[in-house]
């Protein structure tokens, strides 16, 4: 069944398509990951993130292990039609490393310097 | 010469790392587009975004042809160092299609429906 959201999106070769994450209360860009068309189809279903893990090859629910959980307040598209863009409701943090976000380390002189606060400690999260 | 910002950036096979570009201003999500070792270097070196066009296949300065420039703010990785994410001075629109932000298209019932609001002329400005 043709579905035009899913039509209008371009995925590579491999079948995937980025995914941008910005919080939907503050706007900070929280992660990237990346989607097929079967995760993107079910996040646009059940407004719950979901996501194609390229490390696992598997089917990865955001929050499914952490309880840290992503719900699409709004699904974005841009113009050549290969990059989507949610805004989310963002349970506890994005990040596997306890970090609100994954883009915790900001360009310095003497390198990447991290300058996000931990929201949680990932050893007690993945246990 | 061994820089530890692009050491720590992990490249595809293509040679290649996507840059989230985000409004320093107004915290607005404005493009993806990818760079090379070389752009990163370049984009660190001067302050202003430098990108590799995929289907171009050419180094690409953003704005030379349109004067609608990108300054950085900040440069930030995130936590596995596979995506690079920008805050920046934008000048006039990020998109070729004229709008200030490529992400102009949201999610509805009937398809992507675009809100966003034109801020340039493109046949004006790309002639």
């Amino acid at each position: 069944m043709s579905d035009p959201l899913l039509d209008a999106a371009d995925f590579t070769d491999d079948g995937l398509i980025p995914a941008i994450v910005q919080d939907a209360e503050t706007d900070q860009v929280l992660m990237m990951a990346y989607m097929t068309a079967e995760t993107l189809q079910e996040t646009l279903d059940t407004g719950r993130m979901v996501y194609w893990s390229r490390s696992r090859q598997e089917r990865w629910v955001k929050g499914q292990t952490s309880g840290h959980t992503q719900t699409v307040e709004e699904a974005r598209l841009d113009c050549d039609g290969d990059t989507l863009l949610f805004r989310v409701h963002q349970e506890g943090g994005a990040c596997h490393t306890g970090f609100r976000s994954c883009f915790h380390r900001r360009a310095a002189d003497d390198g990447w310097t991290t300058d996000g606060e931990k929201v949680f400690d990932p050893d007690a999260v993945y246990e």
